[in-house]
């Protein structure tokens, strides 16, 4: 037998799958709408020289191109030389985020959009990753960026979004999720104040990213092992352990930052950037959840403001991030263009909502009840009930083949489908429609005009 | 500067674009969810060998490839060997139809799937055309199926819902579409009736599906081409032309059918099977579009009983088609199964809607309200503003900038965004908003407190 398994990696998504995620996405949707942004769809294929480049060698190697076709294939080969025929067995390649087509975006359409584009884009991309328990090849991104402005209401504005996306799925409190709040010049002050090069700086924030999987001594091996000088590593590890105490509320965590990094004009600038960031969010949705994290870094290196995470207290890894990025929208363009954004992460969303139960019981899109066929002389009957209860706005199936109850009761319990609709020669005669109650059993007859009025009552 | 237009035969979506799409998508999938399918999503990336072979040798030459990766492209490329070579550098294709996956689904998911799995399926395919006005190397499909039972009622069932979406969108009358029905048998019957063999028939059923567009005296012409008899042309013209004559209504047409093909024993049971069909779609959405139409072909080979297409009257070209196929479904599960279903053409469809201004002049999702920035000093009750709006359910963008109003108004106007509210510090102490209407320049002052009434009674 051929094997039928989705290619490693990727997914099928059944009806109820499918009914959660649209669920997600819609409120999403409906809260990034409701903050004024506008919906962008770009192709899953783009020109593989768009793709190239972008997101280092390790993620040029990830991206899955696309075999060229025809004649230009039969080119590509004609001349086999090593490492340069690779390169041109394929033009085009799948999307692996949304920011690259965001750019590419910005460049061509720029005359058509507004000064400062808003926009969210929720679509697949695609990394050819190796396989690993909740890591996809192809999962979705869900991306909120405010482009061409660099006003900390703009950063305030999309990490609001996505508070307010979290309280509507259900998340509460700050025991539920937190939003991690920092800067790049932050970062780039303390190596300064603590005399790390800024070429010497990756590594050390490397280790320091981790501080909350690890903890201190996790991140003082590490500093050590990277061949940090003691001193300077006894520097810094006390910094991170004042800090770790610093933060219990904005205020607080800044006013440390403030006297720490005096010595530091990037410093100092930044602390003043997070100071006008933080009021625009006091009494928003993002307000109980907010803390200022000093020693988050967030991976991607072309962060150059405010940066930002979720976390959901009691899991590690993060639901999703973003920050602000100046330098990186008009690589296409030539143009400098500011933005700033946030990618929730959908995948680990609805993982933690199906652990907890955080679904609605009831998700839209579900039938709510199941016409039956009793036998070939009520089929037209049925069918005009169905199409009635359509009329009505109720999602009716219609089981398409007479015969025997039992296995009509048997699919409407499959499908998850409670009202069973039944129309003999009986129920037609006397104007009425029975209706069993597949959960309990009780079966009722309605007159046959109050049915749609029956059912929406208990639906 | 670099090429940023998106990849020939693509699209990119901007707002406007997105939420109609959007639009069509929803009412779709709203009303395939009324009629009890249910959705199923698969992803982009298939096994190779799921896709080849299933679409024909012209099919398989426009299936997207995906190059292999790392280690296994470098095996690929050492023992290179001609033809066999190209077959080994790819393992996985882009999604090229939205049946093959189902198929696959039916066959791996069996046991989660209810018996009778009535499912819709929207996601956009690839097929690596020259692109050409209309055709898309990235276009949606929205399929609607019925698996598992050979019931009638079942194929009515999704011509119904098809009649359904389309009235919803706001074709109405049969002026404005046509379901044109026929049936696979019927074709055979009548390449039996006129003595051409199985085998000779593909050429003759050809010509014949053109005759909508090239009238009889065109058909006459492909038949002589393709070197018919002259008699059994003769014969076949003037069947085509008693046929168009004969079909006003389902039941006129029937009965011509009943007598043309009395002597086909295949020929007779599908007519006995359209008669079965037809009275299960009286009094429903699709009974006023309803036409037999014993000449259309549908060109995929796969159909083997009810074939099904819309038809726009006034223009060339269907809007979507389907019918029974019972041979398909279980293709990778080596079982029969029935199927029957319908794909409806969106990228058509929109065509069409924007043509004849069909969609409605508010699309759900566009901003309604634009909340100014006057100064530093009111930054806080701006943002405050908009979040109560928003908490209100209203779609309220804010300016990210403080400063003069003309570039804050010339912004709304690019969004189309209708109301600015103003809140200076004058407003702020008179305990008010000015709301100025940016279609008529008009101003009031609303109490604070009133805003969000204010504005939702006038959008």
């Amino acid at each position: 037998m051929p094997n039928t398994a989705p290619l490693s990696g990727t997914r099928d998504f059944l009806a109820l799958e499918v009914l959660r995620r649209n669920y997600v996405i819609s409120v999403i949707e409906d809260v990034y709408q409701s903050y004024g942004f506008e919906p962008l769809q770009t192709p899953a294929l783009e020109r593989l020289d768009t793709l190239l480049g972008k997101y280092g060698d390790e993620g040029d190697q990830l991206i899955f191109r696309v075999l060229k076709r025809g004649e230009e294939l039969d080119r590509a080969l004609a001349a086999p030389d090593g490492e340069a025929l690779k390169e041109r067995l394929s033009d085009a390649g799948l999307r692996y985020d949304l920011t690259v087509p965001l750019a590419r975006v910005m460049a061509e359409h720029r005359n058509d959009l507004p000064r400062i584009y808003k926009r969210y884009q929720i679509q697949p991309v695609y990394r050819a990753e190796r396989p690993a328990r909740g890591r996809f090849r192809e999962f979705y991104q869900c991306d909120v960026d405010i482009v061409g402005s660099t006003s900390p209401v703009a950063d305030a504005e999309v990490i609001g979004a996505v508070a307010h996306v979290l309280q509507r799925l259900g998340f509460r409190g700050s025991e539920q999720f937190l939003i991690r709040l920092n800067h790049r010049g932050v970062l780039n002050g303390l190596m300064e104040v603590v005399g790390i090069a800024p070429v010497a700086a990756g590594p050390v924030l490397v280790a320091i990213d981790k501080l909350d999987k690890i903890g201190l001594d996790g991140v003082r091996q590490e500093l050590i092992a990277r061949g940090l000088a003691d001193e300077t590593a006894a520097r810094l590890l006390e910094i991170l352990g004042q800090g770790l105490e610093a933060g219990s509320t904005p205020e607080t965590a800044l006013d440390w930052l403030d006297g720490l990094l005096a010595a530091s004009a990037v410093g100092r600038e930044s602390v003043a950037n997070l100071r006008a960031i933080v009021p625009c969010l006091a009494n928003g949705p993002a307000a109980e959840h907010l803390r200022i994290d000093p020693f988050i870094v967030r991976g991607l290196s072309y962060y150059t403001g405010a940066i930002f995470e979720i976390a959901f207290p009691g899991l590690s890894g993060s639901g999703g991030g973003g920050g602000r990025y100046d330098n990186l929208v008009g690589m296409f363009s030539g143009q400098g263009i500011p933005a700033c954004g946030f990618s929730l992460g959908l995948e680990r969303l609805l993982l933690i909502m199906e652990e907890r139960g955080m679904f609605p019981e009831r998700l839209s899109g579900q039938p709510q009840a199941l016409v039956t066929l009793f036998d070939q002389t009520t089929i037209g009957p049925s069918i005009a009930l169905a199409t009635r209860l359509r009329e009505a706005g109720l999602h009716v199936d219609l089981y398409p083949e007479p015969g025997g109850y039992g296995r009509q009761f048997k699919y409407a319990g499959q499908r998850g489908i409670r009202y069973a609709l039944l129309l003999s020669p009986r129920e037609i005669d006397a104007g009425v429609v029975a209706i069993k109650d597949l959960a309990g059993g009780e079966q009722v007859d309605v007159p046959a005009g109050e049915v749609a009025a029956w059912l929406a009552e208990r639906l």
